[in-house]
């Protein structure tokens, strides 16, 4: 990752947390006091958030001494200590929230990113996100599915085309549609269409398109879809997928399974920072 | 809310997700081209964030008419339109995706507050949040605790003073904590101090403070300190609570019950923006 | 102090006054000239601002060695050498005026606060700020009234609950208006009512308010109203109150004394940098 | 004055004072509730900062009407109504104290400025700022000086040249720095050179510079000086010089009298915001 | 575009020139004066910049009224007016220099570009551009190539996989630079290989990639590799091609020529405003 | 240069090229690989800004060692190593495209106004630069003129005063204006005027003016415009001038000649970076 990225991200999160003084353990700990922390892991899960939780420490003191014991995406156990940090007390204490806030977050979107990943590992399709990220955080989470084992879908409306079904109404069809993009968008952007039935499939596939998702569909109809599409262009899942749902879609043959919940609805996991001397 | 601060946030949100263009709609819809779209909820829940979309779709063009059809705070149901919206196709579909994300993690928020808010609503407690929220959002998701008919608790580590276990421990007791609190900290400050075990809480009570947390306890524990405390200073229960222990932990009498959950592990609530005309 | 916080305020002030470059140190003196300076005091007072004049060099030259004689809140005399600078020539010219321009305005500040808090030193009452500070240095300012030995009032709109005449007006009456603040506001937030006459004192008293303001009553009022609070909430006195006055105040038993011209009318502490060698 | 400068400035102290909410306005008073308030003087002075003002209060609320009764640098009387504003009543109580921080201060400026012009109106020189200004708030400051009948001195380090006496000992003496500088700095750019003696005086005029400052001098050396001068360049007196001695400076002919204490120093302009309706 | 990305940037130019304020308008224009101004071409070429510019004028002032006589992408002749601009003079002096810097960089690389494009028009090949673009403006200066009738390659190292020598180098040849791709990068990303010689082409196409840039070759070489690849996947020429060249460049039937001059080394196009009543 | 006007520019310019991720590097590169890289001309030129390039590499990663190899300013030949620099490769690449923008857009710059100055240095007139430069970068650009051999005008709008045609029509005549202009600005601003006929000079010449422009005027024009300003004042000729004419236009002895092309058009010099181990 770009290190300027994250570091302005978790200097305004310090700023959030901090205000202008951490009125507490500046009223009674002494600038001078130095303790040692460990981040603890205390459920099971994928770890991610380690450079992030480094800066935050660093931010407020560039002399704290920040050791990772284990690096992004390692599994970790309850109880398993994941990083010791040395310093000032007062820089632990005001680091302390935000870089657990960012490391639970982030590990709690690997972790059931992971999960989802090992239910369908017998089969060839690539679990993706979307762009139903927390804002501000869109370029942590993407990390963090990685992280997981999941791969990336674009990253914004910039970096790629993707064509919904209001963009096809607007243009007349999906093949004025595409036709239109094709005319002005350059060699490197690789163009999707959305498509919700077979005949749409079959126009989409007339034209010249890098992926075909196939929205909402029937695992029936998906599985029509991919012999359809027959590996001539990239196959993607998506809306309204579960965890129990995971496996059915993945026996149809796509190539590529969008699920939001991997970063709108990652329950955070369980970590916590002691001062241990 | 100041309008300010969350205007700033929805900037950068739109600029995470726009970049430069969105290629694909600039591509295929004319910047005359206009549309009326409906947000609708999709699930059952309470509604947190109109003003959050109205500012996302503004802030690309001014001229878009945005229609509240409900306050924040109201429950909505599956089908219910929430907001109409008219103005040119390419800002609709701009700035869909970072209204839906505000506006999906904030009324979560909600609804899981609610949902705990209504489990103890036969009990004197109140539940409270905590600085377990997603970093950058903190105002917003505390809004959306109230909206949600729970309270906040400090916003940060600047505006209210809480002696923890590493406080205590650093400056020698909770006696000795609370005495260099109240030699340096202004008139407007309330003090809470977390305590472990029924001694600690008795050693609390002789100080002059203003709330103390029952960290971890059982709630046989706690039952013992509130009566202990006998509402010379209000009480919080705190640590490990979940929806299946709430009514228990509210038997006990305490005045407040924090939980990290109501904004580290929302789930976001299903709502989608649609084209209509 | 939170260090993002100040050193962004640094970092601004040196853009302000050195623009693109120092057309007069960069025209006549190499980047290889080394220099030592001193900051000197030229009059009597309290110094405040070491951490920020530190920054100021720093910000230009990370190699430069501050060193601070003194501690923020010292007392300092005429001729006192309260720092040495060493580094390159232009980096301590470079960041002379702003490092400067910060510790008068700040010392001027505890100075002034200082010469109130002791003129009542014989009376229980703790001498508070306002929000009247200057715009954008309002917690360099506030740490300024504490290291003169004054107490922080709430530091903005956000921190603490002050329901004034206009907000009396608009809900209709004290108890109205603390009944709406409490139905809603959290429990660590608190709460000061701002009264003008007794009986409006009689109506806050039977709220659950935390503190009384008695605003712009004669001493005699104001000791009646004193009598009648009885210590059940605190006081604060304000509005008018001079140096000339302050004593008469103090003696009224009042718990708190407000101020503005500590931070809207203090005159700079005199200071300068002198180049030794 | 660039309206983009003053405009962030303001955001910046609305955000200080704001924060995320006006908890006990928001808490009050519904959205709805509108009022009319006054701003009125309180003492005797010259006003500066209605755009400012109006500034506050648009932030909030683009619809809010500010009426100004007075242009920036008129005199007004204790009990002036110098602007109206209508509005809803959580913009009005919301940029109220920002708005009268700002005021305050810059008609503080203009006012200490003013009386200063008056002493020495019968004399020819001018008087003029210098680089003591608030952090953050020069370009604020230096318009309040010249409202209040003052001139400006340079903006900073970067827009004219000053040799001080660091310069001069650097690099060897006043002909070798202003040689040095001449050989350079561009053709729009102004030269002054500090002196402290006679001598000084007589090799600074052996230079091509634009502007000699009389630093410290006595005022019998200052006559001396001019006399020495004799207007082929202009003479600046600068250092020590107060209220009180500021017409035996002007006495002696000088073009400029630089005083810190305009900026560094001046009491607030008693202001003060009512809502009347 | 996006509106929020030009918006801060022309913001940020504008302080850039204005700074505190217009010296010379602000001293000799009042106020309330209003004029009319033209924006004419002074040469033949194409127009780019027109939301630009306006923007200039309305962050000066909301209320100035700036109608585009042609739209982006037009050719234009000497004395054509391109725009006509109603205001308060102070606004149209101060935004003049900022929108005919912007608008006359912007319309230099739409000409140069446009020269390229027609001169090659009897061919296949596209013209894209580079990530040799000005800091800061990357997102206008792509958007004036496409207005100039060329195309744009990845916009960062962020949006698109060009591998070239030195990850080649590193990663032990190009099959396995692209395999480590491959099994990492997201299926919305394309990726493109730099080959300097014929063997690595061949290399290149056993490897599952989008598009082959042929980099410095001779265009012998490239009509080799033009027949080597035979459309299986693009063709980009790259490296020392002038406008002399590309015709013979073009020739050799490669998809797309990527040339850096096209932004880095653009002439401004002649415009300028004139104020005509 | 102050150090922080530049690293702010630098840090924009990375994020806008790397985004969140360098995805080919940080794909195929592992952290802990290092390099060691050059800095090469391609041709011959004056070569300007190792700072901003030191600065893209350690804003990535601090531990970079940037040896620069000459000074700015100085001559280069094809083929010469101008920067040697080592550290992680990832660091290397990720700030390569970066800083090469800047040095080559500078150094074309420097190139350009050398040419020019070379050109004219028979002659005494100096040559300067305008407004006319690259939003965003005027103090790099102005800091390269320099390098060049060549001199700053005016900075921006308020840093001296420029009459224009425009304030002149305004005020009703070049008198008036100048009027205006110094009975309201400081003594540390230079003031020039626009002139385009022999009579606005001699009418400018009456005025308390320091710099008379000669805008658009014939060579013959200019001959006998100097010789009535006699060095009364400073003449400035402007407007047109080219390459071709500037020998011409030295002849007639004006002080400064203005050129926007040195910044608006520069040519971008060619330079490389490679990885040599």
């Amino acid at each position: 990752m770009n290190p300027l990225y994250y570091v302005s991200i978790v200097r305004e999160a310090l700023n959030e947390d901090l205000g202008f003084q951490d009125l507490t353990t500046e009223t009674i700990i002494s600038e001078s006091h130095c303790s040692v922390a460990e981040i603890t892991a205390k459920e099971t899960g994928i770890l991610v958030g380690m450079d992030i939780a480094r800066c935050a420490f660093e931010l407020l003191d560039k002399k704290v001494n920040f050791q990772a014991k284990i690096a992004d995406g390692a599994r970790v156990s309850p109880g398993q200590v994941v990083a010791v940090i040395e310093g000032r007390t007062r820089t632990l204490l005001g680091g302390e929230r935000v870089a657990l806030n960012f490391m639970q977050r982030l590990s709690g979107i690997a972790t059931v990113t992971n999960k989802a990943v090992e239910s369908i590992k017998d089969f060839s399709s690539h679990l993706v996100d979307t762009r139903k990220t927390t804002p501000g955080l869109r370029g942590l989470e993407k990390y963090s599915v990685r992280m997981g084992g999941g791969y990336n879908h674009r990253f914004g409306l910039f970096d790629a085309v993707m064509i919904k079904d209001n963009h096809i109404a607007a243009s007349g069809g999906i093949t004025e549609a595409v036709s239109l993009v094709r005319a002005k968008v350059g060699h490197m952007v690789k163009v999707e269409v959305e498509t919700e039935t077979l005949p749409q499939v079959e126009e989409a596939l007339q034209t010249p398109i890098d992926i075909i998702m196939l929205d909402n569909m029937s695992t029936d109809q998906m599985k029509e879809a991919v012999q359809l599409i027959n590996k001539k262009v990239l196959t993607e899942a998506s809306g309204g997928i579960t965890l129990d749902t995971l496996v059915r879609v993945a026996e149809t043959g796509v190539d590529l399974i969008s699920l939001g919940w991997l970063t709108h609805s990652a329950k955070a996991l369980d970590l916590s920072l002691n001062i241990i001397e």
